[in-house]
């Protein structure tokens, strides 16, 4: 991943250091289960182990280009700083039991980053959700003005989502910690099932109860597509973002730092860049996914194919979902927030954001649906063509002159059912509930 | 989905009478709950209830040309059969609390069939690896042979694939087996949360707890990724056998039936169609979840863009899965093994599929794994040269010859070496560990 | 593709009915050229032609039970009702010929209605490009206001972008509009090229240069992946229409029928349905089209995993985008706009629109760019701030009090530098671009 | 994109220095557009011309850290090296002006590098379609045997279809070769299009005929498809040479160089890794696509959505196609083939592929079609069986022996049925074919 969506935390763990460190675990903790097994001199053991890290990495990369085969090359660098007892490395190994178990160990620490992150993410989405459980906004589907709810109801619906997310992350990570040390094909026929079940243990992995030459690939496809589904996650709470920072909006706006420029040509400018970059780079964690899945079906005891994808993915997803993560939870940590304009917004259809209330207010008082539904749009559509038009439009009014309405409800009742507070009153309910799916 | 990929259990839930069934439902147990809250008399709800299912189903339809709003043309037909009670119905809710509740039926249920249909493919699966953990077969990694492996143990391994599926199934199950009733911007405004849990208990959901105008979409994706999960290991599956059936290999072949004909030009052909359709099929359900994870990031409190994705994917996705996972347990079930041609495989690279075994034996005696590498790896090559040309090939016997080998191994203990058993001597415990993960 | 997605003018070719015409089509047109050749009397001909078309569809479903081949159950059909003489059918052909180039016959017809239906787009989006040329509505970067435009650039836009459309149509069209009659491998072993040439050009398709048993499928990759872009084209449009119906900006809407119903619970929504429709839709044939290239690496001379892919994603994404064209036709051609709203939004910012302007005045007066800028900028920010907190507004009011701006323009030259006109000065000219690109 | 998979060939069009000398570029061609219209003095012109070039590229990405804007940092650092007059640098223009335009030209010049690859694959493909067009090898239906095709016609096959793919890329240059300077929204309003005219032709570009504050991005979904439908085809061929080379086919091999490794494990091994890893990143190519066909649909005049995924996307895709084909062309050309392998494979199954000459044999001969298919696959299956069992099989010898057939076919005619050559005698004209696809 390019260096601009990319925080060291994360990308290090894709580094060449870090593989090969643990490559190296993986080879030196199968010696020392051998030299439980008496295969092992005590004395090799030690040699190696004291010797075996001092291999040099641009070694093994000028080695590769005459092998074509990148464990080969680390084994014989490995080699030539051990010397003779270096026929004890890898013994009974295929180069998969390394490759799949060290893979296992990376997506596993960069799992562990993000769940982090998740973390740091619901500490923010938990307080501004209380900041604001008691700030009116109006409710929108399909971009129309619905009913109003509460700002703070949107950091819990995230918060529900986020925690959800952690779950599934928590499942996926479980999926892609495993080890395998079981030779060529699977059959353990020159390494006792005894070696893989040491190391994996001391890598913190599960063992992957049947293997082939690798560790099954449903599991890897689980961990990128739940990374797809965070990312989708953090799509939507940007786009939420972008709409409310919309110029004719402006409930909320992204931080702009001193210095920051909108814009070359027009320097009044403020744009939600953030977000609108969280939305892209949800599309292309989203895509890897799909290759994810490609790499499944495999052929026999596997083929290599999947070997070039994950080269690109594993980073790239895990270090952009960290990212975006980061860069999220700042955003909405120092997210600009207007309650002012939020009401201003509110008043804005004169009105007629109530108009379910009337309707069931009316059905109550014994019309039915349907006669009820017609009188109260008729009146709604005239209030929506005077705003639509610029015209004074009081919905409230229209309704107390509706003669079939004034036989059902008195006027006094229905200013009582313009006040907002009616919208708010289970906000602590949802809230608690919300909170309650991250304990 | 077309017909020739249905079957009718999954099929039938899809049909417009089960949906408008589940509707139904979700309306009436709402208005049993009102009237446990005193808000609709005792009577009304006898009345409504004896009459609701009389609707129409055509009548439906025939209004929504009209309304453009299925859920309005609904409640107007089932009001016509109901009479003037009918203003008890959907009391305070708003479309998307029937619409998102009777979906999370219709998966849940849609879960269920398939959850039965993988039970049913461990059951084969299990059978075929215990019938089989004893024939012997070349593990091929790249297609090129590798070591010798069980026929049994590539059942384990799907058994163990199949496992894990099936658990993640469960959770994707979960995550959408989730009904809400919370009004137009899921604020309760004018229906109490006492409702959303009568109803959702009645019908085995678990609430939402935090909704917009509808259940959050993350639950979707993450049940439509697990299906393309699913289908990705079926076509595993069937990649294997389309492997196993290629006449140069010719391990395994798909049942032909009585009178099934193969080609229209060929009267010789036998083609593993069945496991090619599968691969074909998986492409289809894997595609469908990239739509689900755009799904996700809805506008505001909802926007009705993944309501076409969702009328198109939920039946297209479960029928689907559910027609390969009962194609390919029979399929399976009806596997023709040809343990001799097996055997015949084995024997066809003269012995170098023993290769590793030597190298090991020869870094025990005290070589190091680099000359042992060199040493085993040119009788390979001339071996290998030797069967590529249809000459004569017995790596066994060259090993005995190479004078470097001799010094370090005895001619008897090289025929040990070439011994299948030693390869299975650990298939007992494989398939143990497999079957674990079906508990 | 459900009955609610479907035209019938466009899912008619994907009936049983029209399918099976095709495969007779290319049967009787093959004979043709055999007769020609000498292979087939005359009278035989005569006779087969006569009475081939009597096939009963429901007995070639029948048949294809036993044989599990369709070609072959249809031949059987065919036979029953020719009778003797049926042995001149299908001579030297394999299945694939009657399917890949009846297939190309049923795509191309299908091409031909999209291309008629972008037609009608074009004309539509021609005719309110001229309408609403001299409309200035505010042009949105990010969401946020920029500098105006004119509303009819955005139909020219639309335009030149379906014209684009339009031709890699034609191109895919010519794509797939091709057949092959080589039999079984693509040899012309048992049937001769010169039957394959007659029967392409009766049936208006290409010949493929070269084929295996069947058309190569990176010609269908093409095509499927080119109705994505226009799928991708028409979500772009329907997004905009959301927009601009969003209750806050509201310079246009979706036409809304008598009769029609926004919601089951808030009598006052107006939403812009079809166009979230159009967006969920295009999520279904852009995911259609990965499934289409993975469908391009068959096996060898051929395998089948195509065949469930196609017999899917070919009726539904030709019938989706049929479909969709023609609905976003008719949304357009009545798309209610609001001139006099989109004048109001222009004015929301108290002139800061014009910003640029004035910064490229000053850079003309002398001014460096990075000083002029921060000018700018700063009244930039002074107006945004007022107008957030509803306070009166006047950028240029600020602009012309600024020391640094008097010291470089005139107050008589700022008013100037506010007037609409400026910005739709080249309105003609990029219209008559666009409409060049549709000729 | 990582080292592995990069050609500095391609990579290098991505690097900051590439990027930035195109900025550079559009803004100096701006210049001396403006020049021409009296807006610039002839000698500023020079003295920016002479000193822009300066610019230090560390110093942009400093700047970048505070204006979060990386043209403006760019424009800024510029600034600092022209001093004074740099005021006329960027006149009228916004920055998707200079990213836009100078991204058409970074993937217009990756463009013609990848026309350039497909090229040499051609060539590659033309001279080895003739080497092996006598060759005559198995064709293979699902995987199962056909009849024989030749060894040249694979490559013939591949020819036409990258000669089609070289078209398509042309297109797809030219939907992306395609500049804009047309401003903040595309209305020209403070530079007049002959600046662009201008730009553009100096550029080797045509102008985007109706751009928003960018070029639209259905140019781009066009491309990127483009390039996974080149990868898919890559994949193909890639998967063809897999299969041939599987210990049990062996009709071809890839080239194994000195020194190189197989496996860690077994010495013994040759695998197609090239074409495995060719496999993999076809899903990558394949997935972005998407990615950049979600990027279509951006907000009103633009959001910025789609520049993370281009970031990554451009790069990755081009680079990765690039170095695809130089990859297989390199393999193509040293592809090691083995026809007397492939001769043997031919007579593997007892002359069971001369099936459908008899079948069409007996039908001239006056048999029905049905009749004449029951009796050859009765004998066609005694064979199968015999072949699969290890016993002797001869199909001819059956076919002799069979009385309904000897009443139709005199044995010395059978004979002659079994003629390999038959299935060549079109070779040339295939190939002459696919060759002129080419021209």
């Amino acid at each position: 991943m390019i260096q601009r969506y990319s925080r060291e935390v994360l990308s290090k763990i894709w580094t060449d250091e870090y593989r090969y460190k643990k490559w190296l675990d993986v080879e030196l903790y199968a010696c020392e289960a051998w030299e439980k097994l008496g295969k092992i001199p005590a004395k090799s053991l030690v040699h190696i182990k004291k010797n075996a890290d001092k291999v040099n990495i641009s070694k093994i990369d000028e080695i590769e280009k005459t092998t074509k085969h990148d464990v080969i090359a680390f084994l014989t660098a490995v080699a030539e700083v051990v010397g003779p007892d270096s026929r004890f490395i890898h013994m009974g190994m295929t180069s998969s039991d390394v490759l799949d178990t060290a893979l296992a160990c990376q997506l596993k620490d960069a799992a562990d980053i993000i769940l982090d992150d998740i973390d740091k993410l619901l500490i923010v989405l938990k307080r501004r959700a209380q900041e604001f459980k008691n700030t009116p906004v109006i409710g929108r589907s399909h971009g129309i003005h619905a009913e109003p709810t509460s700002f703070g109801i949107k950091f819990a619906l995230w918060y529900a989502e986020f925690a959800r997310n952690r779950r599934r992350l928590m499942c996926a990570r479980r999926s892609i910690a495993v080890g395998k040390i079981s030779g060529a094909v699977g059959t353990f026929a020159n390494i006792p099932p005894e070696i893989e079940a040491y190391v994996c243990k001391k890598l913190g992995l599960e063992v992957e109860p049947v293997s082939t030459q690798i560790v099954q690939r449903d599991r890897h496809a689980h961990f990128f597509t739940t990374l797809a589904i965070i990312a989708s996650s953090i799509e939507k709470v940007a786009t939420e973002i972008r709409h409310l920072q919309r110029t004719e909006v402006l409930e909320a706006e992204e931080p702009f730092t001193k210095g920051q420029k909108g814009s070359s040509a027009m320097p009044h400018k403020r744009n939600p860049i953030l977000s609108e970059n969280l939305c892209g780079l949800a599309r292309l964690v989203r895509s890897n996914s799909l290759a994810a899945m490609e790499n499944v079906a495999l052929w026999h005891e596997r083929d290599i194919s999947h070997s070039s994808v994950e080269r690109v993915i594993a980073p790239d997803s895990t270090i952009l979902v960290d990212f975006m993560l980061s860069r999220m939870t700042n955003m909405l940590d120092n997210l600009v927030v207007y309650p002012d304009i939020m009401q201003k917004n509110l008043d804005k259809l004169g009105g007629l954001i109530h108009s379910q209330r009337v309707l069931l207010a009316l059905v109550e008082a014994g019309m039915t649906r349907e006669e009820a539904y017609g009188t109260v749009q008729e009146n709604a559509m005239k209030t929506w063509e005077a705003v639509r038009d610029s015209r004074k439009a009081d919905f409230k009014e229209l309704l107390k002159e509706d003669p079939l309405i004034k036989k059902n409800i008195k006027p006094s009742d229905i200013d009582k059912m313009f006040d907002l507070k009616y919208h708010l009153k289970h906000v602590d309910e949802i809230i608690a509930r919300a909170l309650k799916e991250g304990e």
